[in-house]
């Protein structure tokens, strides 16, 4: 029997795998399962982009341009200069999802073997485009009693060397819903410009700032114009997860042509829903105004409602849809298994996103899950309850 | 200003890029360029996918299971039990086209450095998805002498080496449009199980094999469980190219297991594209009988004229719709350059794929161009007096 490779067997699995099995068991005794472990929002998708598709008005699904359908990058590019990021649509690669455009990013900048340095706790499938491309992600620390903040810039130089190609940021951040702020993201837009490292920046929450904040892009800033990379997708934005349409960004022309290699080979992106994606931005402005709306009142209770748990500490994300919390367990793994497999209040249990697949230091985020606030505050209301009633009798407290 | 990657530099470009230009300029002085260089049929796609769409009903398009949504796979599963391909749904992972499949496939399943063996003309994309996995291919030439039929196994055998992971082939063969026989691959089956290697079949043409012939897939083999993987699309059965819909396919479930690893960081393949793909699995059976009889009368309208035009040689393909010609030139590449940018016959030129692109042995296909009939016989016939004129006057004749 021929054997896999052992870049497959070193492939890591989603965080919350192992706890797939319980999940499924907890159904199949009667339990309802609150899903606060994933990034599907229940935010319907816009009227406009089913319409595209109920009045599609084609004989032949054919291959695009492998860089994506001219007529979506040059209006993609119109929505970028709207928000002050001033690109063309050449400068446009348009991916099967954000999933791509990082792994074309990092196939056509690094070498394997090759370095970037990014805060944790970060997305966890950052660590799977890192296996494929078969380079290193060198963590830098950030802290849930900082609420998340970027670490000192010091913290990143020091880890420099030669086998270094750029900084990974997530802005908004998940898992923590932490907004970079102008003067955090000119920190880094120094070491970049001292290193001459590339400066890859997921944008993908950027409609997802709370309380006025302004979104800062890497597009936004001086002097970056060979360095910037950004990264981003409607699955979010329009609540389009499964249409995988994202974009890489950069005014780095040898760069997007490098890119338009890999995505030459792969012959196209999605086709229909590349057609979604560019109906998707004629959506009325009120649409994103009262998706906000309905995320700041999820966050507002979630987080008060969580502190008030004897134990447990929620920083107040600024973006996004996630938060980081900490909680008094011995380990995040075990509790999350143990409420799925041993635990249930008034028929109910909670799946969440333990903390450790969200480091790559050893021995972080034990005390810490991930939260996902992408289901209305009824189920977050009971959500609540089932894990304040658990923590109070989880035999691993501390 | 930060370097692209040596990777990125070396992942070949696509062998018709360097004519673009060429043909965009033919088309501003107002000449008709008849493409002949792509695998974009114009045979319509079944009217059960656009149906599908028209009757969309869903409020949000959500992540789809990242092996694909199981309603799909489970009649992809039936679908190949009535072509005598015995799997179960859990062994057919869906991915983003034919393209992730065997990327996946490759990244599962060879280190990188290892190599794998095949037959050339290939397929020129599977150099990216080599250069993106960082494996090395290893060609066995095929002659057009020998209408491009497998070379003796004993040449395959004498390549393998302590890194040889795997035989790759297309079946049938883009760009010669050979059908290998059962005798041909069971005794690749043979080698196969002798150094305990992969088998990785492309076996996205398997519609159309024509003249009666009957196509053998490596999932018909016997002893192979282990060692036989199958990538499948969407896009030519049903010409559905622009939705990205193809299948990982495999009874070794460590591979699927492990390859789906790959397809949890990317999330899941395009949802648009399944529902397009399981809808599809209804066309009616004319729809088959009407497509092949179209492609049959365009080879044999094609191939009996291009063997007319002195110093040409075309095997008769069997399967696809592809056909790779000897032309009595010095160098195809500048041919196909210079019909584009010099040469035009009452008012048409055509483009075409230069043979040298197919091949990764050095100065193979110099004479040789990839012709796809994928066009209506009017173009065709316009097509073959262009070729028939332009070789009369070529200065690099031979």
């Amino acid at each position: 029997m021929p054997k896999i490779s052992q870049r497959g067997n070193s492939m890591p699995a989603s965080p919350i795998r192992k706890l797939v099995p319980y999940a499924e068991a907890a159904k199949q005794k009667g339990i309802h399962v609150i899903h606060l472990n994933i990034g599907q929002p229940d935010i319907f998708t816009p009227e406009v982009a089913f319409d595209a598709l109920h009045h599609l008005n084609l004989k032949v699904i054919e291959y695009s341009h492998s860089a994506g359908n001219e007529t979506y990058r040059r209006k993609l590019a119109s929505y970028y200069r709207s928000i002050g990021i001033d690109v063309d649509y050449n400068e446009i690669l348009i991916t099967t999802g954000g999933s791509e455009a990082l792994t074309f990013a990092f196939l056509s900048c690094l070498n394997p073997g090759d370095e970037v340095i990014m805060p944790e706790p970060f997305y966890a499938n950052y660590n799977g485009f890192a296996t494929l491309a078969g380079i290193h992600i060198v963590p830098v620390t950030s802290a849930i009693d900082n609420a998340f903040a970027l670490p000192p810039v010091a913290d990143f130089e020091k880890l420099i060397t030669s086998r270094t190609k750029g900084i990974v940021i997530c802005n908004p951040n998940n898992p923590t819903g932490y907004l970079y702020s102008e003067e955090e993201l000119n920190a880094l837009r120094d070491l970049v410009l001292k290193h001459d490292l590339f400066f890859f920046s997921d944008e993908v929450y950027r409609e997802f700032c709370y309380d006025g904040a302004r979104h800062f892009s890497v597009m936004h800033l001086e002097g970056l114009k060979e360095h910037a990379v950004m990264i981003d997708s409607v699955s979010k934005r329009f609540s389009e997860c499964g249409v995988r349409i994202g974009a890489l960004v950069s005014k780095n022309r040898q760069l997007i042509e490098t890119a338009l290699k890999f995505g030459q080979a792969r012959l196209s992106p999605p086709g229909l829903g590349q057609i979604v994606g560019e109906a998707s931005l004629d959506t009325p402005d009120h649409y994103f105004s009262d998706v906000k709306e309905e995320y700041v009142q999820r966050r507002n209770f979630l987080v008060k409602e969580l502190n008030q748990i004897p134990g447990v500490v929620c920083p107040e994300p600024k973006g996004a849809f996630y938060t980081m919390v900490k909680l008094p367990v011995d380990d995040s793994d075990q509790f999350c298994r143990w409420i799925l497999n041993d635990f249930e209040f008034e028929g109910h249990t909670v799946m969440m996103a333990p903390g450790s697949g969200f480091y790559s230091s050893n021995d972080k985020g034990r005390n810490e899950v991930r939260i996902a606030y992408v289901l209305n505050r009824d189920d977050l209301a009971k959500a609540v309850t089932v894990l304040r009633k658990a923590l109070e009798v989880y035999p691993g407290r501390q």
